[in-house]
Formats: C-alpha cells, sequence, structure tokens
C-alpha cells in the first residue's frame, strides 16, 4: 500500500473508537475462572497441615512442608532447599536482593550498599520489573544482547571476570519475557561455570515460565541450582517461580530455591521482617492443584485458552508484515509474549501511531534499562488479556502502524 | 514458706513434666475458630469488588477499596490515607524503614543509610520485634522508659530536639507490648507537637491492640495523625494495624495510615517491589468483618475467651505474690501480655526455674533493645495460646518460681 492508503486506512481506524490494552502479561478471566474453586478454599474444617500446624496461626518462616513439596517440580530442587513467600515473586527477588544492599549475601565482605557502584547484568530486551528495581536502587545496569540460546555468554564473561562490581544478573531462563528464548544448555553450563571476580555474585533466575507451554515441544531447561553446585559454585543462583500465571495472578504463592547456606541466609534475613508467609493460601493452593500432574493438567487448559491468540498474532503479522525489510517477530513457544522488531528507530512511533487509534502497547524501550532501547526497535506484544477477536482486531492495527511507520519514513 | 519448703513443692513441680508455653501472644484455637468462615469465603462467585476490580488478578497497590473503609475504623483515617499490605503488619513496618534507609522519607536530604549513626526512641519495656529489626540494620537503640501515661515524655523532647540523628521511635500506643498501659492524651499531644532535630523523624506507631478490649472500660486513645497534621508534623506519623489478631494470626490483613505526602512516598518505594497486595484475602475480610460493628461483635467474642485467662493470672498473682517485696505485675485492661516485675537481678532466674519445670517464658530481657533488660526485673506473661485450666498451672509455676528466686537471694 503506499503511504495515502495507508493514512486513509489509519484515519478508518481512528473513527472506530477501539480501547485494546496489549500492555501487560495478565491472564484473561477465563483463564482466572480455571482456579475459580480455590475461591472456597481450604474449607471450614481445614486448618491443619503437616506436622500438626495450625495454617490460621503464626509461624513456619520457610513455609508449610507439603507446600514446598509442591513448589519442588516447578523449581526443580529439594523442598529443603525451599523458601515460601506470599503473593508476588517480584517481592521475594526484591527482598533478596534489599538484604544483600543492607546486610551482604553469605559470602559477602561488606554489604553492597557499603560497596561502591556496583551492578547488575541485564540481558535485553528484558523484563521492565527487573530493570526498575535495579534503577530504584542506583545499580548500573549492563545490558547484554539476547540470542537464541539466551544472553551472548561471551561478553557475560567477559565482564563478570574483569569486574568485582558486578554482583548479579537477571535472567527469566525459560520463554524469556519478552522474546521467548529458552536458555540452552550450553547457557545454563557457561553461567554456571563461569569465573567471576566477585565472591558474592548471585543469579537472580526467574523461571515465571516453568511450565507456560503454548505448543507439545517439551522444551527443557537446564537444571541451574545443580549445574552451580556442581560447578563449585553452590550459592550462586536465587531460583524463583511463582503461582501468579498458574493461579491467580494476585493471589498466588511463589517460592525461591537456593543452596541450604543461602537458604539459611535468607530465614535469617526474613526473619526479623515477618514471623511467616500465609499459610493457609499455601495450603489453598496444595489442596487445588495437588501435585505435578495437577499443574500439568491446568496448564494445558490455560494453553488452549492461549495459544489460539498467539497463533492469530502470528498470522497477522505473517500475513501483512512479511514483506517488509528489518521487521521481525518470535514465535514463543511458551510464556506471556510475543517481541516485534521494527526497523530501526521507528518502534516509538508504532507504539504512539497505535496508541491514537485505542490500541496501548507497552511503551517502546520498556525492554530495556531506564526504559531506553538505543535502537528503538523492540515492541513487547502481550495478547493475553483481551479475547480473540480483540487480540485480532488490535494485530491488525499494530499491523498497520508498523507499515505506516516504515512508510513514512522512506 | 520457708527456702525448704518452696524447694520441696519445686521438685515436686518437675516430677510433673508440664509443657506450657506462655512466650508469645499467640491467639488460641478457639479464638481462631471465630473466624472459621473465612476459610471458604469469598466464594466460587465472588471474584469482582467495588470499582470492577477482578481480585484475582494484578494490581491495585493501596488495597481494595472497601477493605480500606474497613480498616478506615481501626486506623482512625479516611480510606485515601490508608495503604494495604499482606498478613504482616511487621513487615510493612520493616519495609516502611528499609525503603526509608535506602531512599529517605519523603522529608530526608539522603538515605538513612547514608546518615551517620542514626537512632530510634525505644520505650521500655517495649516489643522484641521492633528492636529485632534495630538491631538487624544497625540502628542505635535508646530506650526511654514507659510510665503509666506512656513513655517519659521529658527524655523523648530532650533526645529529639538535640540530636538529628533520632530518625524514629517505636510506639505500642494501646495496651502496650507488655506493660498494657495506654498513652495519654497528653503523651499524644506532646508526641506531635514536639520539636525534632531531624526534619524526616518518623514516628513507628504499631496499633496492634486497637480494639482489643479486656474490659468494659472504653480506654480511649488520641488521634496521633490528627494531632500531627494540626501541630504543623503532618509527616511525623505512621499508623499501623492488622487483623492478626482479630481474624487470623498468620493469614490477617494488614494496613498503614499516613499523611496524603507518606501515602503517595510509600506507594512509590513500593511500587518496584510488588504489583499489588492479595485482594482475595482483602474481599475475604471484608464480607466476613463487614464494617466496624462486625468488628465490635467479634473482638467481644475473643474478651470472652481471653478475660478469664488473665483474671485466672492476676488472681493467682494477688494470692501468692502480694506479699513479697519489690515485685509486682500490670492489670491490663487490653491487649495481649501482662508484665510481671520481680526483683532485681531476678528475671532471668525465675525463667530459668520456670523452663526447667516445663513452663517456658519469653527470655527475661526480650522486652529491652538487645534482650538485655539492665535491671534484670520484666517478664512478660503471655497467657492467650493455652488453655484456662494450662494458664492456671503456669501462673501457679511462676508464681512458685518467684518466690524461690526471691528467698534463693536472702
Amino acid at each position: 500500500m503506499s503511504l495515502k492508503e495507508l493514512q486513509t486506512a489509519y484515519l478508518e481506524l481512528q473513527e472506530r473508537r477501539l480501547a485494546l490494552d496489549l500492555t501487560r502479561g495478565k491472564p484473561s478471566p477465563e483463564q482466572l475462572d480455571l482456579s475459580a474453586e480455590l475461591l472456597s478454599l481450604p474449607g471450614i474444617s481445614n486448618s491443619i497441615a503437616e506436622g500438626s500446624i495450625d495454617i490460621r496461626n503464626y509461624g513456619v518462616l520457610q513455609g508449610l512442608r507439603e507446600a514446598r513439596q509442591l513448589f519442588s517440580s516447578l523449581l526443580e530442587a529439594p523442598p529443603e532447599q525451599i523458601v515460601l513467600a506470599n503473593n508476588s515473586s517480584l517481592s521475594l527477588m526484591h527482598d533478596v536482593l534489599v538484604f544483600a544492599l543492607l546486610k551482604g549475601t553469605c559470602d559477602s565482605s561488606k554489604p553492597w550498599s557499603k560497596q561502591n557502584d556496583i551492578a547488575f547484568i541485564c540481558p535485553v530486551p528484558g523484563y521492565d520489573r527487573h530493570f526498575k528495581i535495579c534503577e530504584d536502587y542506583d545499580i548500573r545496569m549492563l545490558p547484554v544482547q539476547m540470542h537464541e540460546s539466551g544472553p551472548d555468554m561471551c561478553e557475560v564473561e567477559k565482564l563478570v571476570m574483569a569486574d568485582p562490581a558486578i554482583k548479579g544478573m537477571w535472567c527469566v531462563p525459560k520463554y524469556s519475557n519478552p522474546t521467548g528464548v529458552i536458555y540452552s544448555e550450553a547457557t545454563v553450563e557457561r553461567l554456571a561455570a563461569m569465573e567471576t571476580a566477585a565472591p558474592d555474585f548471585r543469579i537472580f533466575w526467574d523461571n515465571a515460565y516453568a511450565v507456560h507451554d503454548l505448543t507439545d515441544d517439551e522444551s527443557p531447561l537446564a537444571n541451574l541450582l545443580e549445574r552451580t553446585a556442581a560447578c563449585g559454585h553452590p550459592n550462586r543462583a536465587f531460583v524463583f517461580a511463582s503461582t501468579s500465571k498458574v493461579t491467580f495472578a494476585g493471589a498466588g504463592i511463589c517460592g525461591v530455591a537456593a543452596s541450604l547456606e543461602n537458604v539459611r541466609w535468607l530465614l535469617a534475613r526474613m526473619a526479623p521482617r515477618t514471623i511467616g508467609p500465609d499459610k493457609i493460601n499455601q495450603l489453598r493452593h496444595v489442596k487445588f492443584l495437588k501435585d505435578k500432574e495437577g499443574i500439568t493438567a491446568l496448564m494445558s487448559r490455560h494453553r488452549q485458552l492461549l495459544a489460539p491468540k498467539f497463533e492469530a498474532v502470528l498470522k497477522i503479522f505473517e500475513a501483512q508484515l512479511s514483506d517488509l525489510p528489518n521487521v521481525a517477530w518470535t514465535k514463543p513457544k511458551g510464556g506471556y509474549f510475543i517481541t516485534l522488531e521494527v526497523p530501526p528507530g521507528r518502534a516509538k512511533r508504532v507504539v504512539s501511531l497505535a496508541r491514537e487509534v485505542g490500541v496501548v502497547l507497552t511503551p517502546a524501550g520498556a525492554t530495556h534499562p531506564y526504559g531506553m532501547d538505543p535502537e528503538d526497535r523492540a515492541i513487547r506484544i502481550a495478547p493475553s488479556f483481551p479475547n480473540l477477536a480483540e487480540v485480532q482486531q488490535a494485530a491488525k492495527v499494530v499491523a498497520l502502524c508498523v507499515k505506516l511507520a516504515v512508510v513514512e519514513q522512506i
């Protein structure tokens, strides 16, 4: 289409006064309905957990044994290496980092906040909420490019070996936010084995999409915790997961797996903050999800709702955008996002064009530290929340905006 | 009784192999049963809150409007000045303090952690978990003696006026932990009005026992938030409350009231940490407690279970300990604790004697910073958890141990 034709089509869109939102990776109401049973669990007569624990009263800082057993399959770690918390794994990541800032890790000579100018490695494109924590606490962010097998490991190895101020690294290792990449076995092995100048270097392994498949591909992820232990770096990894996109986004439970030494450290750090997590919500989840098979069965029902939305977006992009130079998009096998790459310098313009016709996208740049994508290329598409018809409509609008933004430039 | 008679009685106790615990202010199972209905709420068809909020999904950082309305009566502040969090007000206090350490308050020129040697005022005897947070983050603690009307205000005023390093003060203003004291109107007024050298001085007002009466005395507490605003120090107070001792100790909800400027500051600080609290538990509580009258009705049922236990302890102390010099105890009109004062240098001995015959008390000294009571006098008695017969038995043991410890010394 010519610029004129595209502009005419765009003006027609404006008149339709759309109100569609593809910004955040939120489950749809239909997905939340899959766990409706939770709303009346554990039930009036269920107040005692394993070990005669009264789930209504104080205590059990590490979390209920049966709930840690349930998380054992998500985190691929034994229950004694797991600590559970409340409804937000982001909070747990934040708190681990804050404890390290104020107190140091179990391998730190002093608190991170007392060491000058510490830094985290941030694979890009990545998750804006990870970057926001670093920004908030003035932690320098070192972007490293994501490839199909994970972050550029040569760059990561070079950085961490050279600079003891580099204390950590954010990773979403499976169905990465937003690229959908799964870290390869070689990548995981190199992360576990690499030498770091900082003795207290920590990988924040946010395995948010551990069981969130969109296809029949099994897509296994190597076990970082086991690899770090085997490589003589047992305390390197904190492995996070939650049921936010399994049961309820705002009222699930979350947990972290780590070495026994890290677990002891974390419990000692958490003890002044709380007497214990909400154990009722833990037992509620155990009663509903039951075990690994229960989780798998539920996730296949999520997939039935999610996969058609992803397919719809991909089909429309394929039909509308295949011929455009420098335009590409990911075809994720799981997770919550599609990353759309537009020609350099055009992402902000696409997002702005879409917003003006009522389709809200995540701000261009959000996938990069400080919200600044140096190439202005990456756009994160989150098709989970709107219904299928809305997703289709929104994808068509996005495609048109991409075409218009590209042709405008010529 | 002579030393010999006391020793004989003590040896008899040893043979009874008791296992009683008066350590922590935990509700009894019977108290928790009062809120059993919560275990199946909000119910399968209840997932939407005021403003069409889906309580299952992400968001609503400040907390549901109807839940803030419910907390409005506990915190005596309008809903817009309230922020709700998850199951632990201790966590909320911890986080406010940590945010001030890492970022500074809205009135700070720099983060508290970047200012040298900051200090908190700690009324003694006080709550060990408050002191533990200060200890953990190396915040100097300045003990100030509690009197019948609250902390020694002349001392408090002198300290805060002189030293800009004094950034905060812990208070349990109603049915104080562990003395049961209610801060008088004059005390509250002076706390609101006093001049502080630090422009970012903050009172952590832990109103944990706001509605926890044991008698018909109304025992009102002046409204600190209103007073600080009237005195031109609107940002001075953070007022905390929770339902931990209203519904479930481990699975309630908590909140904080503060000036609008403090609320904006807190929400900005919380935003990188979490997308929002567990809104299902908030709606669950609203459905169960309903309103101020609902809370009052429930608290009177708690009182029916708790008051006889307090009366039993007081009756036994009265009968057994009245004649002993330098032995005294509080007669609280609410809250969860009785403070027993024994002659100087005898508290540790009493706790040790009791432990050896199977009655566990809070360690002597726990009521003071660093667990050190300079006079070794205060013992915190928590009669809520055991049943009435056990409480009676335990109180008799404690009385005997006090007598033995006193006579031993002569």
